[in-house]
């Protein structure tokens, strides 16, 4: 709410609000990493998974599965931005 | 919202809601594909890897279910085009 | 709309209403395929990949499920058929 | 609707109204197979396929996954049997 | 409805509605399973399988989805047990 | 209810409503957790698989789909946390 910390605060505070879809999409991106690195938070390994899976097609379709799931979250959260 | 820029605009400026559900169904492909470019942004892979899963039926069901999963956020969003 | 002409536009005009349950049964597995054939546009590829997959367990599977999920959205487009 | 015929037009007419969540969970199962036949038509070659999968984990995992998503859809279908 | 005769009946007459979140989620544990043994009855066969699949990462990260699907419709039927 | 308790009985009573979408998210991980526990009570062949497991790129993406679907279910039980 205080709007000079909005984006210091971005990483610390989640919130499913946003202004646009595109926002929105970023939040889901964020949520489904938040979900990995929950179950794995060493940055070293993850950096080194990361590294592997941008190269597997496999992977990569269901990385985009999350995101999707998730989207639908924060999509209904915003109402999908209707007007 | 300025009608001679929608086309050059249309990959820039992300929206659910749609005229159509044929539409619909080309904004939930544009979202699964926007899943995988966000965790691989290098194009030349991304060519390479669509190449080899585009022949594997795994990876083309997996896709189409990506795609599944943003069409039912997208036809919520435009109350499945009802009338 | 124009009744004459509902069989010949079927393929063209997606629509997610239909009369009954079975028939929205159809419109789902019409759109689990269309996802197949956006990411693999070329005939030939997708019928020497059909061969493979339908006689593969996992693929009859995964190919149920993305029709389960379409499913979801047409059954919640005509209200479940109520009535 | 014509009572004396329900049972012989159980499987010719789909519907998703039930009158129990015993019932419903049948008609997800229903569905679950219906997705399958569509892509697999052939019944020898089914009985086949259901022969391996029926022993193999992920694939009765998997099963129990699709028929999860078409549970959904009926137990909406139905206002989850409330009252 | 007849309280005496709750605790014999829960295995035979399955409801969506339940006092508490934690009493929802075995609902959805036994729903998951009730979709492996629909396709797969023989006991026998089920306990070696799970005594496979207990054991392996990726199946219990399955199991877990499926359960997750369940509760989904177990927590709206419970209208997420809200006050 | 009785507020000096909550930190004790957070883990043996389960509830959907939460202050923020971070404890959410928390309630999320917790529900993936429980679905696997459930299907694998064994701590220690718990332990041992969570290592194998959390080095492997796809186990941690299915981990991160499993919260996902979890967190539709918390999110839309708090309504989304919307004001």
């Amino acid at each position: 709410q205080d709007s000079d910390t909005t984006d210091t605060t971005k990483q610390d505070e989640l919130s499913l609000i946003t202004e646009t879809p595109e926002e929105g999409f970023q939040v889901a991106v964020q949520l489904a990493r938040k979900g990995v690195t929950t179950t794995q938070p060493d940055k070293d390994v993850l950096f080194m998974l990361r590294d592997v899976y941008s190269k597997d097609p496999d992977a990569l379709i269901a990385s985009s599965h999350v995101v999707a799931v998730h989207y639908q979250t924060v999509a209904a959260a915003n109402n999908y931005w209707r007007e």
